[in-house]
């Protein structure tokens, strides 16, 4: 089983690394980083560069397609190349699956036209002009396509994927080794739980 | 502000990341990624390289440490040159902080004797045999010295810190851009909540 994790310029580190983390240890994965060019790719902090071992030419039939997101995706989701190269990875793979805005990449690949998905809290709306049918759950199964909503929630849409993928006892295995028993100090992780305020100020900046 | 991710060969990705994502969003930090050479450094799982930006030697007095655990922490923590470096960046920092087994590398640094600290939950019987006073805990604050439990617990150390740093609201509002609202399908996060076999599974093979 081959996994294809998307990088391109200004990708969020956490939307790539969280799922991979977990899905990495599925037994039997191969896990590749893929990019137009093979070489380093910095993310959105501009601080981080990871390098895609290979192209997107040489990962032609991944058996699940990870795209993550970040604000590069403005250039990503008008890029013909890449976009070409979803559709067409997609036409094969068993899991097709995004974090964060990496739906919005989807969707601008016609890969969500009707179907549910999710993303970040702020890019709901533009998922829904995009011809998705946009939740705000965080994680999102539709058929073979996997949508997580914003930066950490692909650690949630990794256990999901791992329990359909190899069953509950290898899922729960890889969350006792990654030892995520969440125990954040605040709950203000989504938009419904966090002080209004801070909610209203996201909003008027986006 | 600046922040030091120390990584070193078969680092574990998501323990460097999960704070990093968060942290990184301080306001006015700045974060450099270092190693013993500049260049692209293998994490454990071989199928990726992420790029220290700077040598240790370019980066003498970060204000916050993080090092991540790993396989790789093996030969680190027999490594005279990282582990002088991390004393002394350790006499001028504001934060001295590790995720998962970090923390046998902090200790064999001398960095952690008689204090309260935590690693992964397979490496705690390891951190008391350096001189830690080894706690089960997620995260453990010691003075300026915070240490993390397995991989993804490095997360919520951040929003602790961020918390300390910068208050509350700052802490809420990188949960929320983040959206940090953990929602695991199971509840096997730690060997108090897995399934007993698949904790004696591990334990037998540590």
């Amino acid at each position: 089983m081959q996994i294809a994790v998307v990088l391109y310029d200004r990708f969020t580190t956490l939307d790539a690394i969280g799922p991979y983390e977990l899905l990495g240890r599925l037994p039997g994965a191969e896990t590749v980083f893929v990019a137009k060019e093979a070489g380093p790719v910095r993310n959105d902090q501009g601080n981080l560069a990871l390098i895609a071992d290979k192209t997107l030419a040489e990962v032609p039939r991944p058996d699940i397609v990870l795209v993550p997101g970040g604000p590069g995706d403005n250039e990503v989701k008008r890029d013909p190349e890449l976009l070409a190269w979803l559709r067409a990875a997609d036409a094969t793979s068993t899991w097709t699956t995004s974090v964060c805005t990496g739906s919005l990449i989807l969707a601008s690949a016609g890969l969500l036209k009707g179907r549910r998905a999710t993303s970040h809290w702020l890019a709901l709306e533009e998922l829904a002009g995009l011809g998705a049918e946009s939740t705000g759950e965080r994680v999102v199964f539709d058929g073979k396509y996997v949508t997580a909503a914003g930066v950490s929630s692909g650690i949630d849409m990794a256990l999901h994927l791992i329990g359909r993928i190899a069953g509950d006892e290898t899922a729960q295995s890889i969350q006792l080794l990654t030892e995520y028993d969440p125990q954040p100090p605040y709950d203000a992780g989504s938009p419904e739980k966090a002080p209004a305020s801070i909610v209203a100020h996201w909003r008027g900046r986006a």
